[in-house]
Order: C-alpha cells, then sequence, then structure tokens
C-alpha cells in the first residue's frame, strides 16, 4: 500500500508522524492551524513539498473554523494566518510557492459569501496535495531513464513519499525505475543529524522491497572511490533560476565527492521548487537548528555536557556539481538559466 | 590535569573507559590478558597507538600472571597471546609494531630466568607507552607551525590524548600550537558511526579550554565552501610506504573535499604507524565492524528493524590528498616514497 503522508479528513489534517517513524507507524490529527504549525516546526511533518502541502492545508483548516461575518476580519485572519506559516521554516521554495497559491485562491474567491470562499481555499489545498503526488508520478517517469538496470544508487535524506504528498522526488524516480522491472540497489545516507536518512528513506525502501544498504554518511566518499556508485540522485528544498540547490545539510559533500569521481548527480524536483526570484543559491535562506539536534539523540546527550555545536540544516549545491535536475517538465540540463527560461513565471 | 589514557598500575593495566564517555569519566583495571583483548575489541580503548600500547601491557600482564617454570610453556604462551591480540583488530599499524617489538624483547631476554623475561617485558611495555607520550610531544612540536595564529582548524575521529599514550597526534599539535599562545578554533566532525568526534575530541578540547564547535560529519564541505576551515589534521591507522593513509572512515570524504576547496590536509601520526612492508594503500586491511553500530546508537535503533547497513570502519586516503604526514622526525613532504627512505628498517 502507497504511503500516505498527509491528507485532509473530516475537516481535519492528518498526517503521519515523521518523528515516530521507523519505530511507530502513526498518524496525528491536527484539528487546528496551529497543530499544523507546530507540525511544521517540529519535524512531524518535513519535505520541502510535503510542506508545502501542509502549510496549504494548515492554512485552509485555520479559515475553515473561523466564525465571523465580518469580511475585514475574515481578510485580516486569513493573511495572518498564512504569515504565521511563511514564519515556521525558512528555507524550503514550496511552502512560500503553497501560501502564494493559497493568496491567489483567496483573491480570486468571492468575499461577499464566507463559506464558499471557505470551500475554495479548503479546494485548493487538496488540490495541491493531488496535484503534488500527480507531479511526482510525472518526475518518476522523466527521470527513470537516468538510471540503468542493475544501478546502484546513492541517495541523502529523505526525497520519497514521506517528503512530498506521496510517491517522492528523488525516490519517485527510484521507483518509476523499479516499475520499469529495472533492478537497483540503493545506497542510503543516513543524514545526520536528524537521520532522515535512517529513519524514513530505509522504511520506505524496505517497505516497498527496494533493496537498500544504510551507510553513515562518512562512508559515501569511499564506496565512490571503490566503484561502488554509479549515479547520485537527491530532492532539493530550493532551487535558484541558474540552478544552485538548497538540500539537506551534506549534499553539497556529496556533489562534491560525486564530482571528484566523475559520478552524475542529480536533483529531482517540482517546478514549485524553484524560486525564479532569486538569481543563484546565494540568495537562499539557510536554516540554522538547534545545537541539540547535533549534540543530543531522542533526548540522550552524545556529546558533553555543554559542547557547542552547530547545526546548518541545508547546504547550497552550486550548478555545476549538478548534471541534471528531474522535473515533471522533463529533464533540465545546463546551462539552466536558459532550460528553465520557459517555466519562469512572467 | 593531563588526560591518563592507559597506564600500568600494581601489575595491572588500567584504562579510561572511552565507552563511558563523556558522561562519565571511569577507569577500568584490567588483572588479566583476556581483558585487555576485549577492551581493545569492544572499544573501551581505540586509536591506533593506544591500541599499540595496550597489547603491549597485555602481553606483559598475560606472561606476569603465568606460572610455570617450564621454558617450552612460557615460550608457547608468549607467542599465543600475541596472535591472540594480532587477532583483535586488522587496521591499526601500531598494534603489530607493539607486537613486534615485544617479540624482540623477548627474544633479546636470558630465557634462563623466566623472572626475568617477565620484568623485561613488563619494563618494555611501560617503555612503550611513555615512548608514546614522548614521540607525541615532538609531533606537535614538528607540527605547531603549521597552525597560524587564529587558524580554523578540522578534525575527524579522535587522534587526542585518548588515542594514544597522552597528548595525542593530531590534537598534540594543536595543544603544541596553543601552547605557543596561538588562537585556534577546532570544527569536530562528530565522526559517525562510533561519534569519537562528539564524544571524546570533543571531551578533550573542552577539558582544555581549546574553543571547539561539534558538528554532523556532513556540515565540513559547506563550511569549507564558505572558507571557515584554513587546514584540516587527522590521525592514522596506518600508512602505506607511499604515504597513502588509512583513517576513520570518513577521513577520505574530508580530504576530497580539503582537496577541492585549496584547504592543506594534513596527518600526523608516529613512525609506529607506518607499514614499509606494503607499497600503497590498497594493501591496508580495512576492518567492517557490526552493521549495529549504524542501525544503534547505545542499544536505541535509530534505523528500521532489520534494515541492511554497511559499517566499514576505516579508509584510504591517497597520497596525492595529503599535504603532509607530521611525525616525530619532522613533516615528511610528497613524494613521500623518498622522504620516507631514511626511516625504513633495513
Amino acid at each position: 500500500m502507497a504511503i500516505r503522508t498527509i491528507f485532509w479528513d473530516n475537516d481535519a489534517v492528518v498526517m503521519i508522524d515523521q518523528k515516530a517513524l521507523p519505530n511507530e507507524e502513526r498518524y496525528v490529527t491536527c484539528c487546528n492551524y496551529g497543530e499544523v504549525i507546530r507540525a511544521i516546526k517540529d519535524l512531524t511533518i518535513r519535505g520541502a513539498p510535503a510542506i508545502g502541502v501542509a502549510a496549504a492545508m494548515g492554512v485552509a483548516l485555520g479559515m475553515l473554523h473561523l466564525e465571523t461575518t465580518s469580511r475585514d476580519e475574515f481578510a485580516r485572519t486569513f493573511y495572518h494566518i498564512c504569515k504565521n506559516f511563511a514564519a515556521t521554516r525558512p528555507t524550503a521554495r514550496n511552502l512560500f510557492w503553497a501560501l502564494e497559491r493559497m493568496e491567489r485562491c483567496f483573491a480570486d474567491a468571492n468575499p461577499s459569501d464566507l463559506e464558499a470562499v471557505k470551500k475554495a481555499l479548503v479546494d485548493e489545498a487538496v488540490r495541491i496535495c493531488e496535484e503534488d503526488i500527480a507531479v511526482n508520478r510525472l518526475i518518476g517517469m522523466n527521470g527513470r531513464s537516468l538510471i540503468g538496470d542493475g544501478a546502484s544508487i546513492l541517495t541523502h535524506c529523505n526525497a520519497g513519499a514521506l517528503a512530498t504528498a506521496g510517491y517522492g522526488t528523488a525516490l519517485g524516480v527510484i521507483r518509476a525505475a523499479c516499475e520499469e522491472g529495472k533492478q537497483v540497489h540503493v545506497f542510503v545516507d543516513e543524514t545526520r543529524p536528524v537521520l532522515q536518512g535512517a529513519r524514513l528513506t530505509a522504511w520506505e525502501l524496505m517497505k516497498e522491497n527496494i533493496p537498500a544498504t544504510l551507510i553513515a554518511d562518512g562512508m559515501a566518499g569511499f564506496l565512490m572511490k571503490q566503484g561502488k556508485i554509479d549515479l547520485v540522485i537527491v530532492g532539493a528544498d530550493r532551487i535558484a533560476s541558474n540552478g544552485d540547490t538548497a538540500n539537506k545539510i551534506g549534499t553539497y559533500s556529496v556533489a562534491v565527492l560525486a564530482h571528484h569521481h566523475g559520478i552524475p548527480f542529480y536533483v529531482a524536483a517540482p517546478l514549485s521548487t524553484f524560486d525564479f526570484s532569486i538569481p543563484d543559491g546565494n540568495h537562499i535562506p539557510v536554516e540554522e537548528r538547534a545545537a541539540e539536534e547535533v549534540t543530543h539523540l531522542w533526548g540522550q546527550a552524545v556529546a558533553p555536557f555543554g559542547a557547542p555545536a552547530l547545526n546548518l540544516a541545508f547546504d547550497v549545491t552550486p550548478n555545476d556539481l549538478i548534471a541534471g535536475i528531474v522535473t515533471e517538465k522533463g529533464i533540465m540540463e545546463p546551462p539552466y538559466t536558459s532550460c528553465l527560461k520557459p517555466y519562469r513565471p512572467a
């Protein structure tokens, strides 16, 4: 059965609790928008496209439960909620993209019928969710040719069903190759500090019987040197106009290592991850998270008491290290500025 | 107070329990050689030079407590114990180097006086321990010129007092620079899977008030890209005749990343780490350890039940990525085969 990351159910937002995985497969129900905000902040839900869906549904949820007949209060609350969601996490472009879609939906709705506006917002959020799965299937179809039969693939973090509404971006490409009947083997970077690779990607791949081997992040380079990796494919949190790509911390190191070994490094992401308002990766805000994610693991200290630690959650891989970006519109290849041109908003 | 990693005390071998660090600073006393073997295997003591000292003391301990008047049984037991120590861990050269020293000591002793042989073996083991500290101080003195005032240094794993009899190799160089009055800042790779960086290096540096910041291994590349690392210095477990260097898994990735960013990458190690019997790193046996070190952390699963994992404990960095090897005889620079020639055994 396909993994359901997030869905709208009975006027509430239901999501799989990614903090509990892989030890427990449990769903949490958010009955108000504040609970969705907390879920984004505390990584109950994570992954750029999934965060976008959660924000859209969270906004819809907040408005749905608003009891007012004042159009002014309704509008004020809408923008207040959007602002709160925009402040949850800074790096994933899809969050802002989804909020912009909700804002357009709000602007297009008939303000004299607030119940109709509420319905339009809920419909739009559900549409964003459904579209994301469809887009990921297209990404998979477009990217599967990159994966040869028998390929050994390295991935970092989780760009799977759990990072999206379903199917996944980087793991979607791998899934699509497997659905074609190709044999693959996936090496999974555990992806410290939050271990999305160990906890989520390994779980997804095991669930679908895709052969996978978990490794510590420091092992990837030596496996490449030994000729054990044919290609790398990862997801993205934000891609600048020139193809510079922000993704989970450690991705840049993997890209440099792949480059050093002549191994192609691919990114898979929907167009909603692209930020055409910025020329390059220097303009991508990189989230810094609590040091405790490095110094502790599930409440247990792994470092001396009081040890200073740095916790950059993302890094930026320059376009010249990226062999191609798989999108729902096809595989973008360097130079990215020109091949992306048709997809820039006017 | 200086950290005491291992010492001979009252006809027993005492060592700090590195599995308990940093949460608890406790010493374990090994009263027979089997306990020393277990301590090496289960990482109570680790670090190539420290393993060498532990093996030497373990052999001495085993012989000291042997009650026999038979020269044959004495010799048979000696070689049996040496063989058991040689089988504890495969990669660290210092283990075999120390056993060879004990074997030479045994061969040189007067076999007609077994008590005198016992004393000679204990003396030799204690000498190996004391020499190691002295050698590390020389390494520090020789290497400190590599570290500029205000330098930002990256290190991987633990090549400190805890990895040796005391003072350390890579951390010895950093200590020596600090003792000269230089200000430094050390970025410490946590070094998954066993977290020697987080647990041991961060602990050592905090204990001596050397400014340090702990990072996840995947952060090193991005810090280099941001210009935040001036040099890298690490220890070694075995160095081939041509300078190819085995060290803790992840070191090779750090070396490639340093190379990509034009950052000098140094190794600090005593001559006892060199294996002149092998021409290059392809001949270094790389230990593979239990998958549980990757899938679990202190007994707690961090991956799905049954997830396959690979746990290579070391990797090999080719000589062309190494700017210099700091030894007690000075800084060796490429081409290593020629500069190392004077130190090859005849």
